[in-house]
């Protein structure tokens, strides 16, 4: 049983969270904690024993905490996701193997994607796939459309799994740190569109893909996972976003699993990430 | 200040430790712990603000640990080490650097070579060379010769830099978890001699190189790090070799960094590493 | 266009291949040459030009080599491949996302499963899947069934996808470096059966996994590609298990895509990979 | 004997090239051939049996190969090479090091810092320091300076081994395609001061080197190599700065091992490299 908490540092904390476990009579397994004592925040993880009364340990974890402490005993046993999309497969397949399989660590609800491409795939895994186009409608619109689809359902997480859409900062106020974006280059170089391209013209020997929560600014979300695979002169820029693919599966699958596992906090737009 | 911790698992124990911490006064600004579930093992590493009485920390931890309980307060604050090595130069000038330049985590009180190969750069940094070499000797008589001088002095660790000598149990029963060796493979594949040729031979695409606690069994301690590069068919033996010596470098430095913070503890021939 | 060549080597290769390429007024794009001086051997890839009389390329090829060379020009532009599996999903799931989006580089004709488990991914993309049972046979009798239906296909590739049965002298001599296997370890650290358990037995820090050829000695054929991951003392065996699956699926995936864009030689039990 | 050449494209270079070399009866070991086709440009590097007529296969590669082709016979056998410092040592050592062991690839000539942090470490290796400080003088007189002490050698490449004063134009127009530089940043993310303060201030999860040469502008030179590390948020700023060190030495380590090796060649501020 997974416990999280995020609070603001005191002296003794360690000790009375602890002790809440200890007096319960169950084991711990395994703690992280991590002090970031410039912004005097305390995170902590603590992995334990099953345990059946879940609230009364959230209750007795309260009382020892200090006001506006974030504990989370046992957080969402079974998470929900939204894919979000629109033309590369990559990720996406990726997901719904995993969501299949049942070793994604959330279920997908549903798959939205602003071009029918990925319609098929999803249907070859009974997953619902809806289509809420971009074209000839404002923004406005075409996130009154998606919210209309995503409140459907009771939803956990958006993913955005190579949705090549900007979102307005009302749209992602609604899902604070429940929106996780993969980006096709090391962020921050060659934030925005065509980083591949850019990357081939700076002559880099490493590209790079980033996952992250998305705020309002664009591609300046806390970071979650980063991968880099090496490059050569012999990669066009074609074949670097092709060698880019892989990355982007792999970090976006990474970055998920510790979403899902409950490993990662942020606070001031950076994350904590426990692995 | 650093406290690490050893013992046998119980329910209460990080209870129990941070209590005296908060008992003290003493805020902890990180804490690593694991448990080894299948030998019932408890892993702590305390970071914690500077605190004056040590002692008083080390009993009041004691009172309340099991019996048996390895408990060290702010351990060795500063290292001595003794470098054994042969005529390869290339992880003894890292370490003599490191030294000089006190980034280290240990003193290098004084240099081994069973050749006089390294005696001059040793010289170079006024770090004391011993020459004992085992030509025309027993293996007894050349260990004594050994024993002799590291009795010299006062040494916490010995680090095998490249020195191609097999030791006895005998000599490495008197220095538990003190010796630490590089070994020029990904242990376990090519334990024992020759092993960049039997990779070449192999063909494969990855050499690496390991660093290990010594124990009786040849190759066979405790692992602390490893790293790898790739190869290739355009690499001969040789070069393999060449290419080698800078994992071997770096991964000496890595495992002797985390050795000298007492990151590292072990436990049934295996490591436990809070890095 | 792709161009491949191995023989015997001497003076003058590289000039007499590439005098045949500028008489046809083909332009070379990239070549790349390594000569294996213990073994006399010469290999060459050549991108170049499309040029549509591939047959008349070969022929004037032909005639400036050594007797016994080995030349493609061209080879196999649509290659078809086998895959075998017993019951795990990754690797599978992945070759068929690639097969069905047609970036594998081979088309999968069809999946033989000595299970049933796998049956229905395959059925969801399409893809014939063959119930070859092991059970209440002698191997002799597995391997001529599974050759019957290996039969029905003119096919260039097998894939051994986590297929957990080892084949015999006799069946794998039918199929010369058309077989491609992936192990579940950094070999040769952990050959034989549960890499995994002995991985976390040993206490290493990195697991890997590796595709290779598959020759008459288990887990000895020619390596194509090798790729690691750190692990750490918190992971258990089945951690690492889990772990290592992402690899072995990206390992295999890029051994796939070395071998069927016809960059991978092979003599003496050893590749030449010009990736 | 190693022969590198950069030349416009056409049909035919290489059968020309490689027939010169049969011609003289000179078997090739090895050969990388590569062709920028949007610049038309073509880049050689030749491995071939040792031979005593450079000259002579110098003046036949000239009247087979278009006017204003770039070729080198067995390029500067003994390099040459200067460096620049400021404060730090870990660059400078490592350099010094190998310098010392001949296992450089070049003579370090003298070493020049801006302060006399690092004069002791030199004189322990028998390598003339010079001390020209930067401190009340304007740029143009501190680079007056810096060319005296550079004019009193005949040097081949200056090395930037974290000297951290930026150079005008005219200093670098100088030695075109001769400057490496040290930079402690994964570029192009966080080009200028700072980088560890801004990297951790991202909270990115990855930091990294890049080996360049200096071109006028800043930090934007074409990139020789990059390597990257894993951080976490338990890395400080100063943990990062710490961290990196150690993929600083490495990377221009690496990329030094390069040039050396004649296996470096720039056009429109990009490389190729044939590692």
């Amino acid at each position: 049983m997974v416990t999280v908490i995020q609070c603001a540092d005191k002296v003794g904390l360690v000790a009375a969270i602890a002790g809440v476990f200890a007096k319960e009579n169950i084991n711990i397994i395994s703690m992280r904690e991590h002090v970031d004592a410039a912004n005097n925040r305390f995170f902590m993880r603590v992995v334990a024993e099953e345990y059946t009364k879940a609230d009364m340990l959230q209750s007795a974890l309260e009382q020892v905490l200090p006001p506006g402490a974030e504990i989370k005993v046992n957080p969402l046993p079974e998470k929900k996701a939204i894919i979000l999309v629109t033309k590369e497969y990559h990720c996406l397949s990726d997901i719904l193997i995993r969501n299949h399989f049942k070793t994604l660590g959330a279920k997908v609800q549903c798959v939205i994607g602003n071009h029918p491409t990925l319609q098929n795939i999803c249907e070859r895994f009974n997953v619902p796939f809806q289509l809420v186009s971009h074209e000839n409608k404002s923004r406005e619109i075409f996130e009154t459309e998606l919210l209309q689809t995503i409140r459907t359902f009771e939803t956990d997480y958006l993913v955005l799994a190579k949705f090549m859409r900007i979102l307005s900062s009302e749209f992602i106020d609604r899902f604070p740190v429940r929106i996780v974006n993969i980006h096709h280059s090391f962020l921050p170089a060659f934030v925005g569109a065509n980083p591949y391209r850019k990357a081939f013209d700076r002559g880099v020997k490493l590209i790079g893909a980033t996952a992250h929560f998305v705020t309002n600014e664009l591609d300046e979300g806390p970071i979650i996972a980063q991968q880099i695979i090496p490059v050569d002169h012999s990669f066009t820029a074609a074949g670097m976003m092709k060698a880019g693919k892989e990355i982007e599966t792999a970090v976006l699958a990474k970055a998920l699993q510790l979403v899902f596992d409950d490993r990662v906090f942020v606070h001031n737009n950076k994350t904590v990430v426990f692995d």
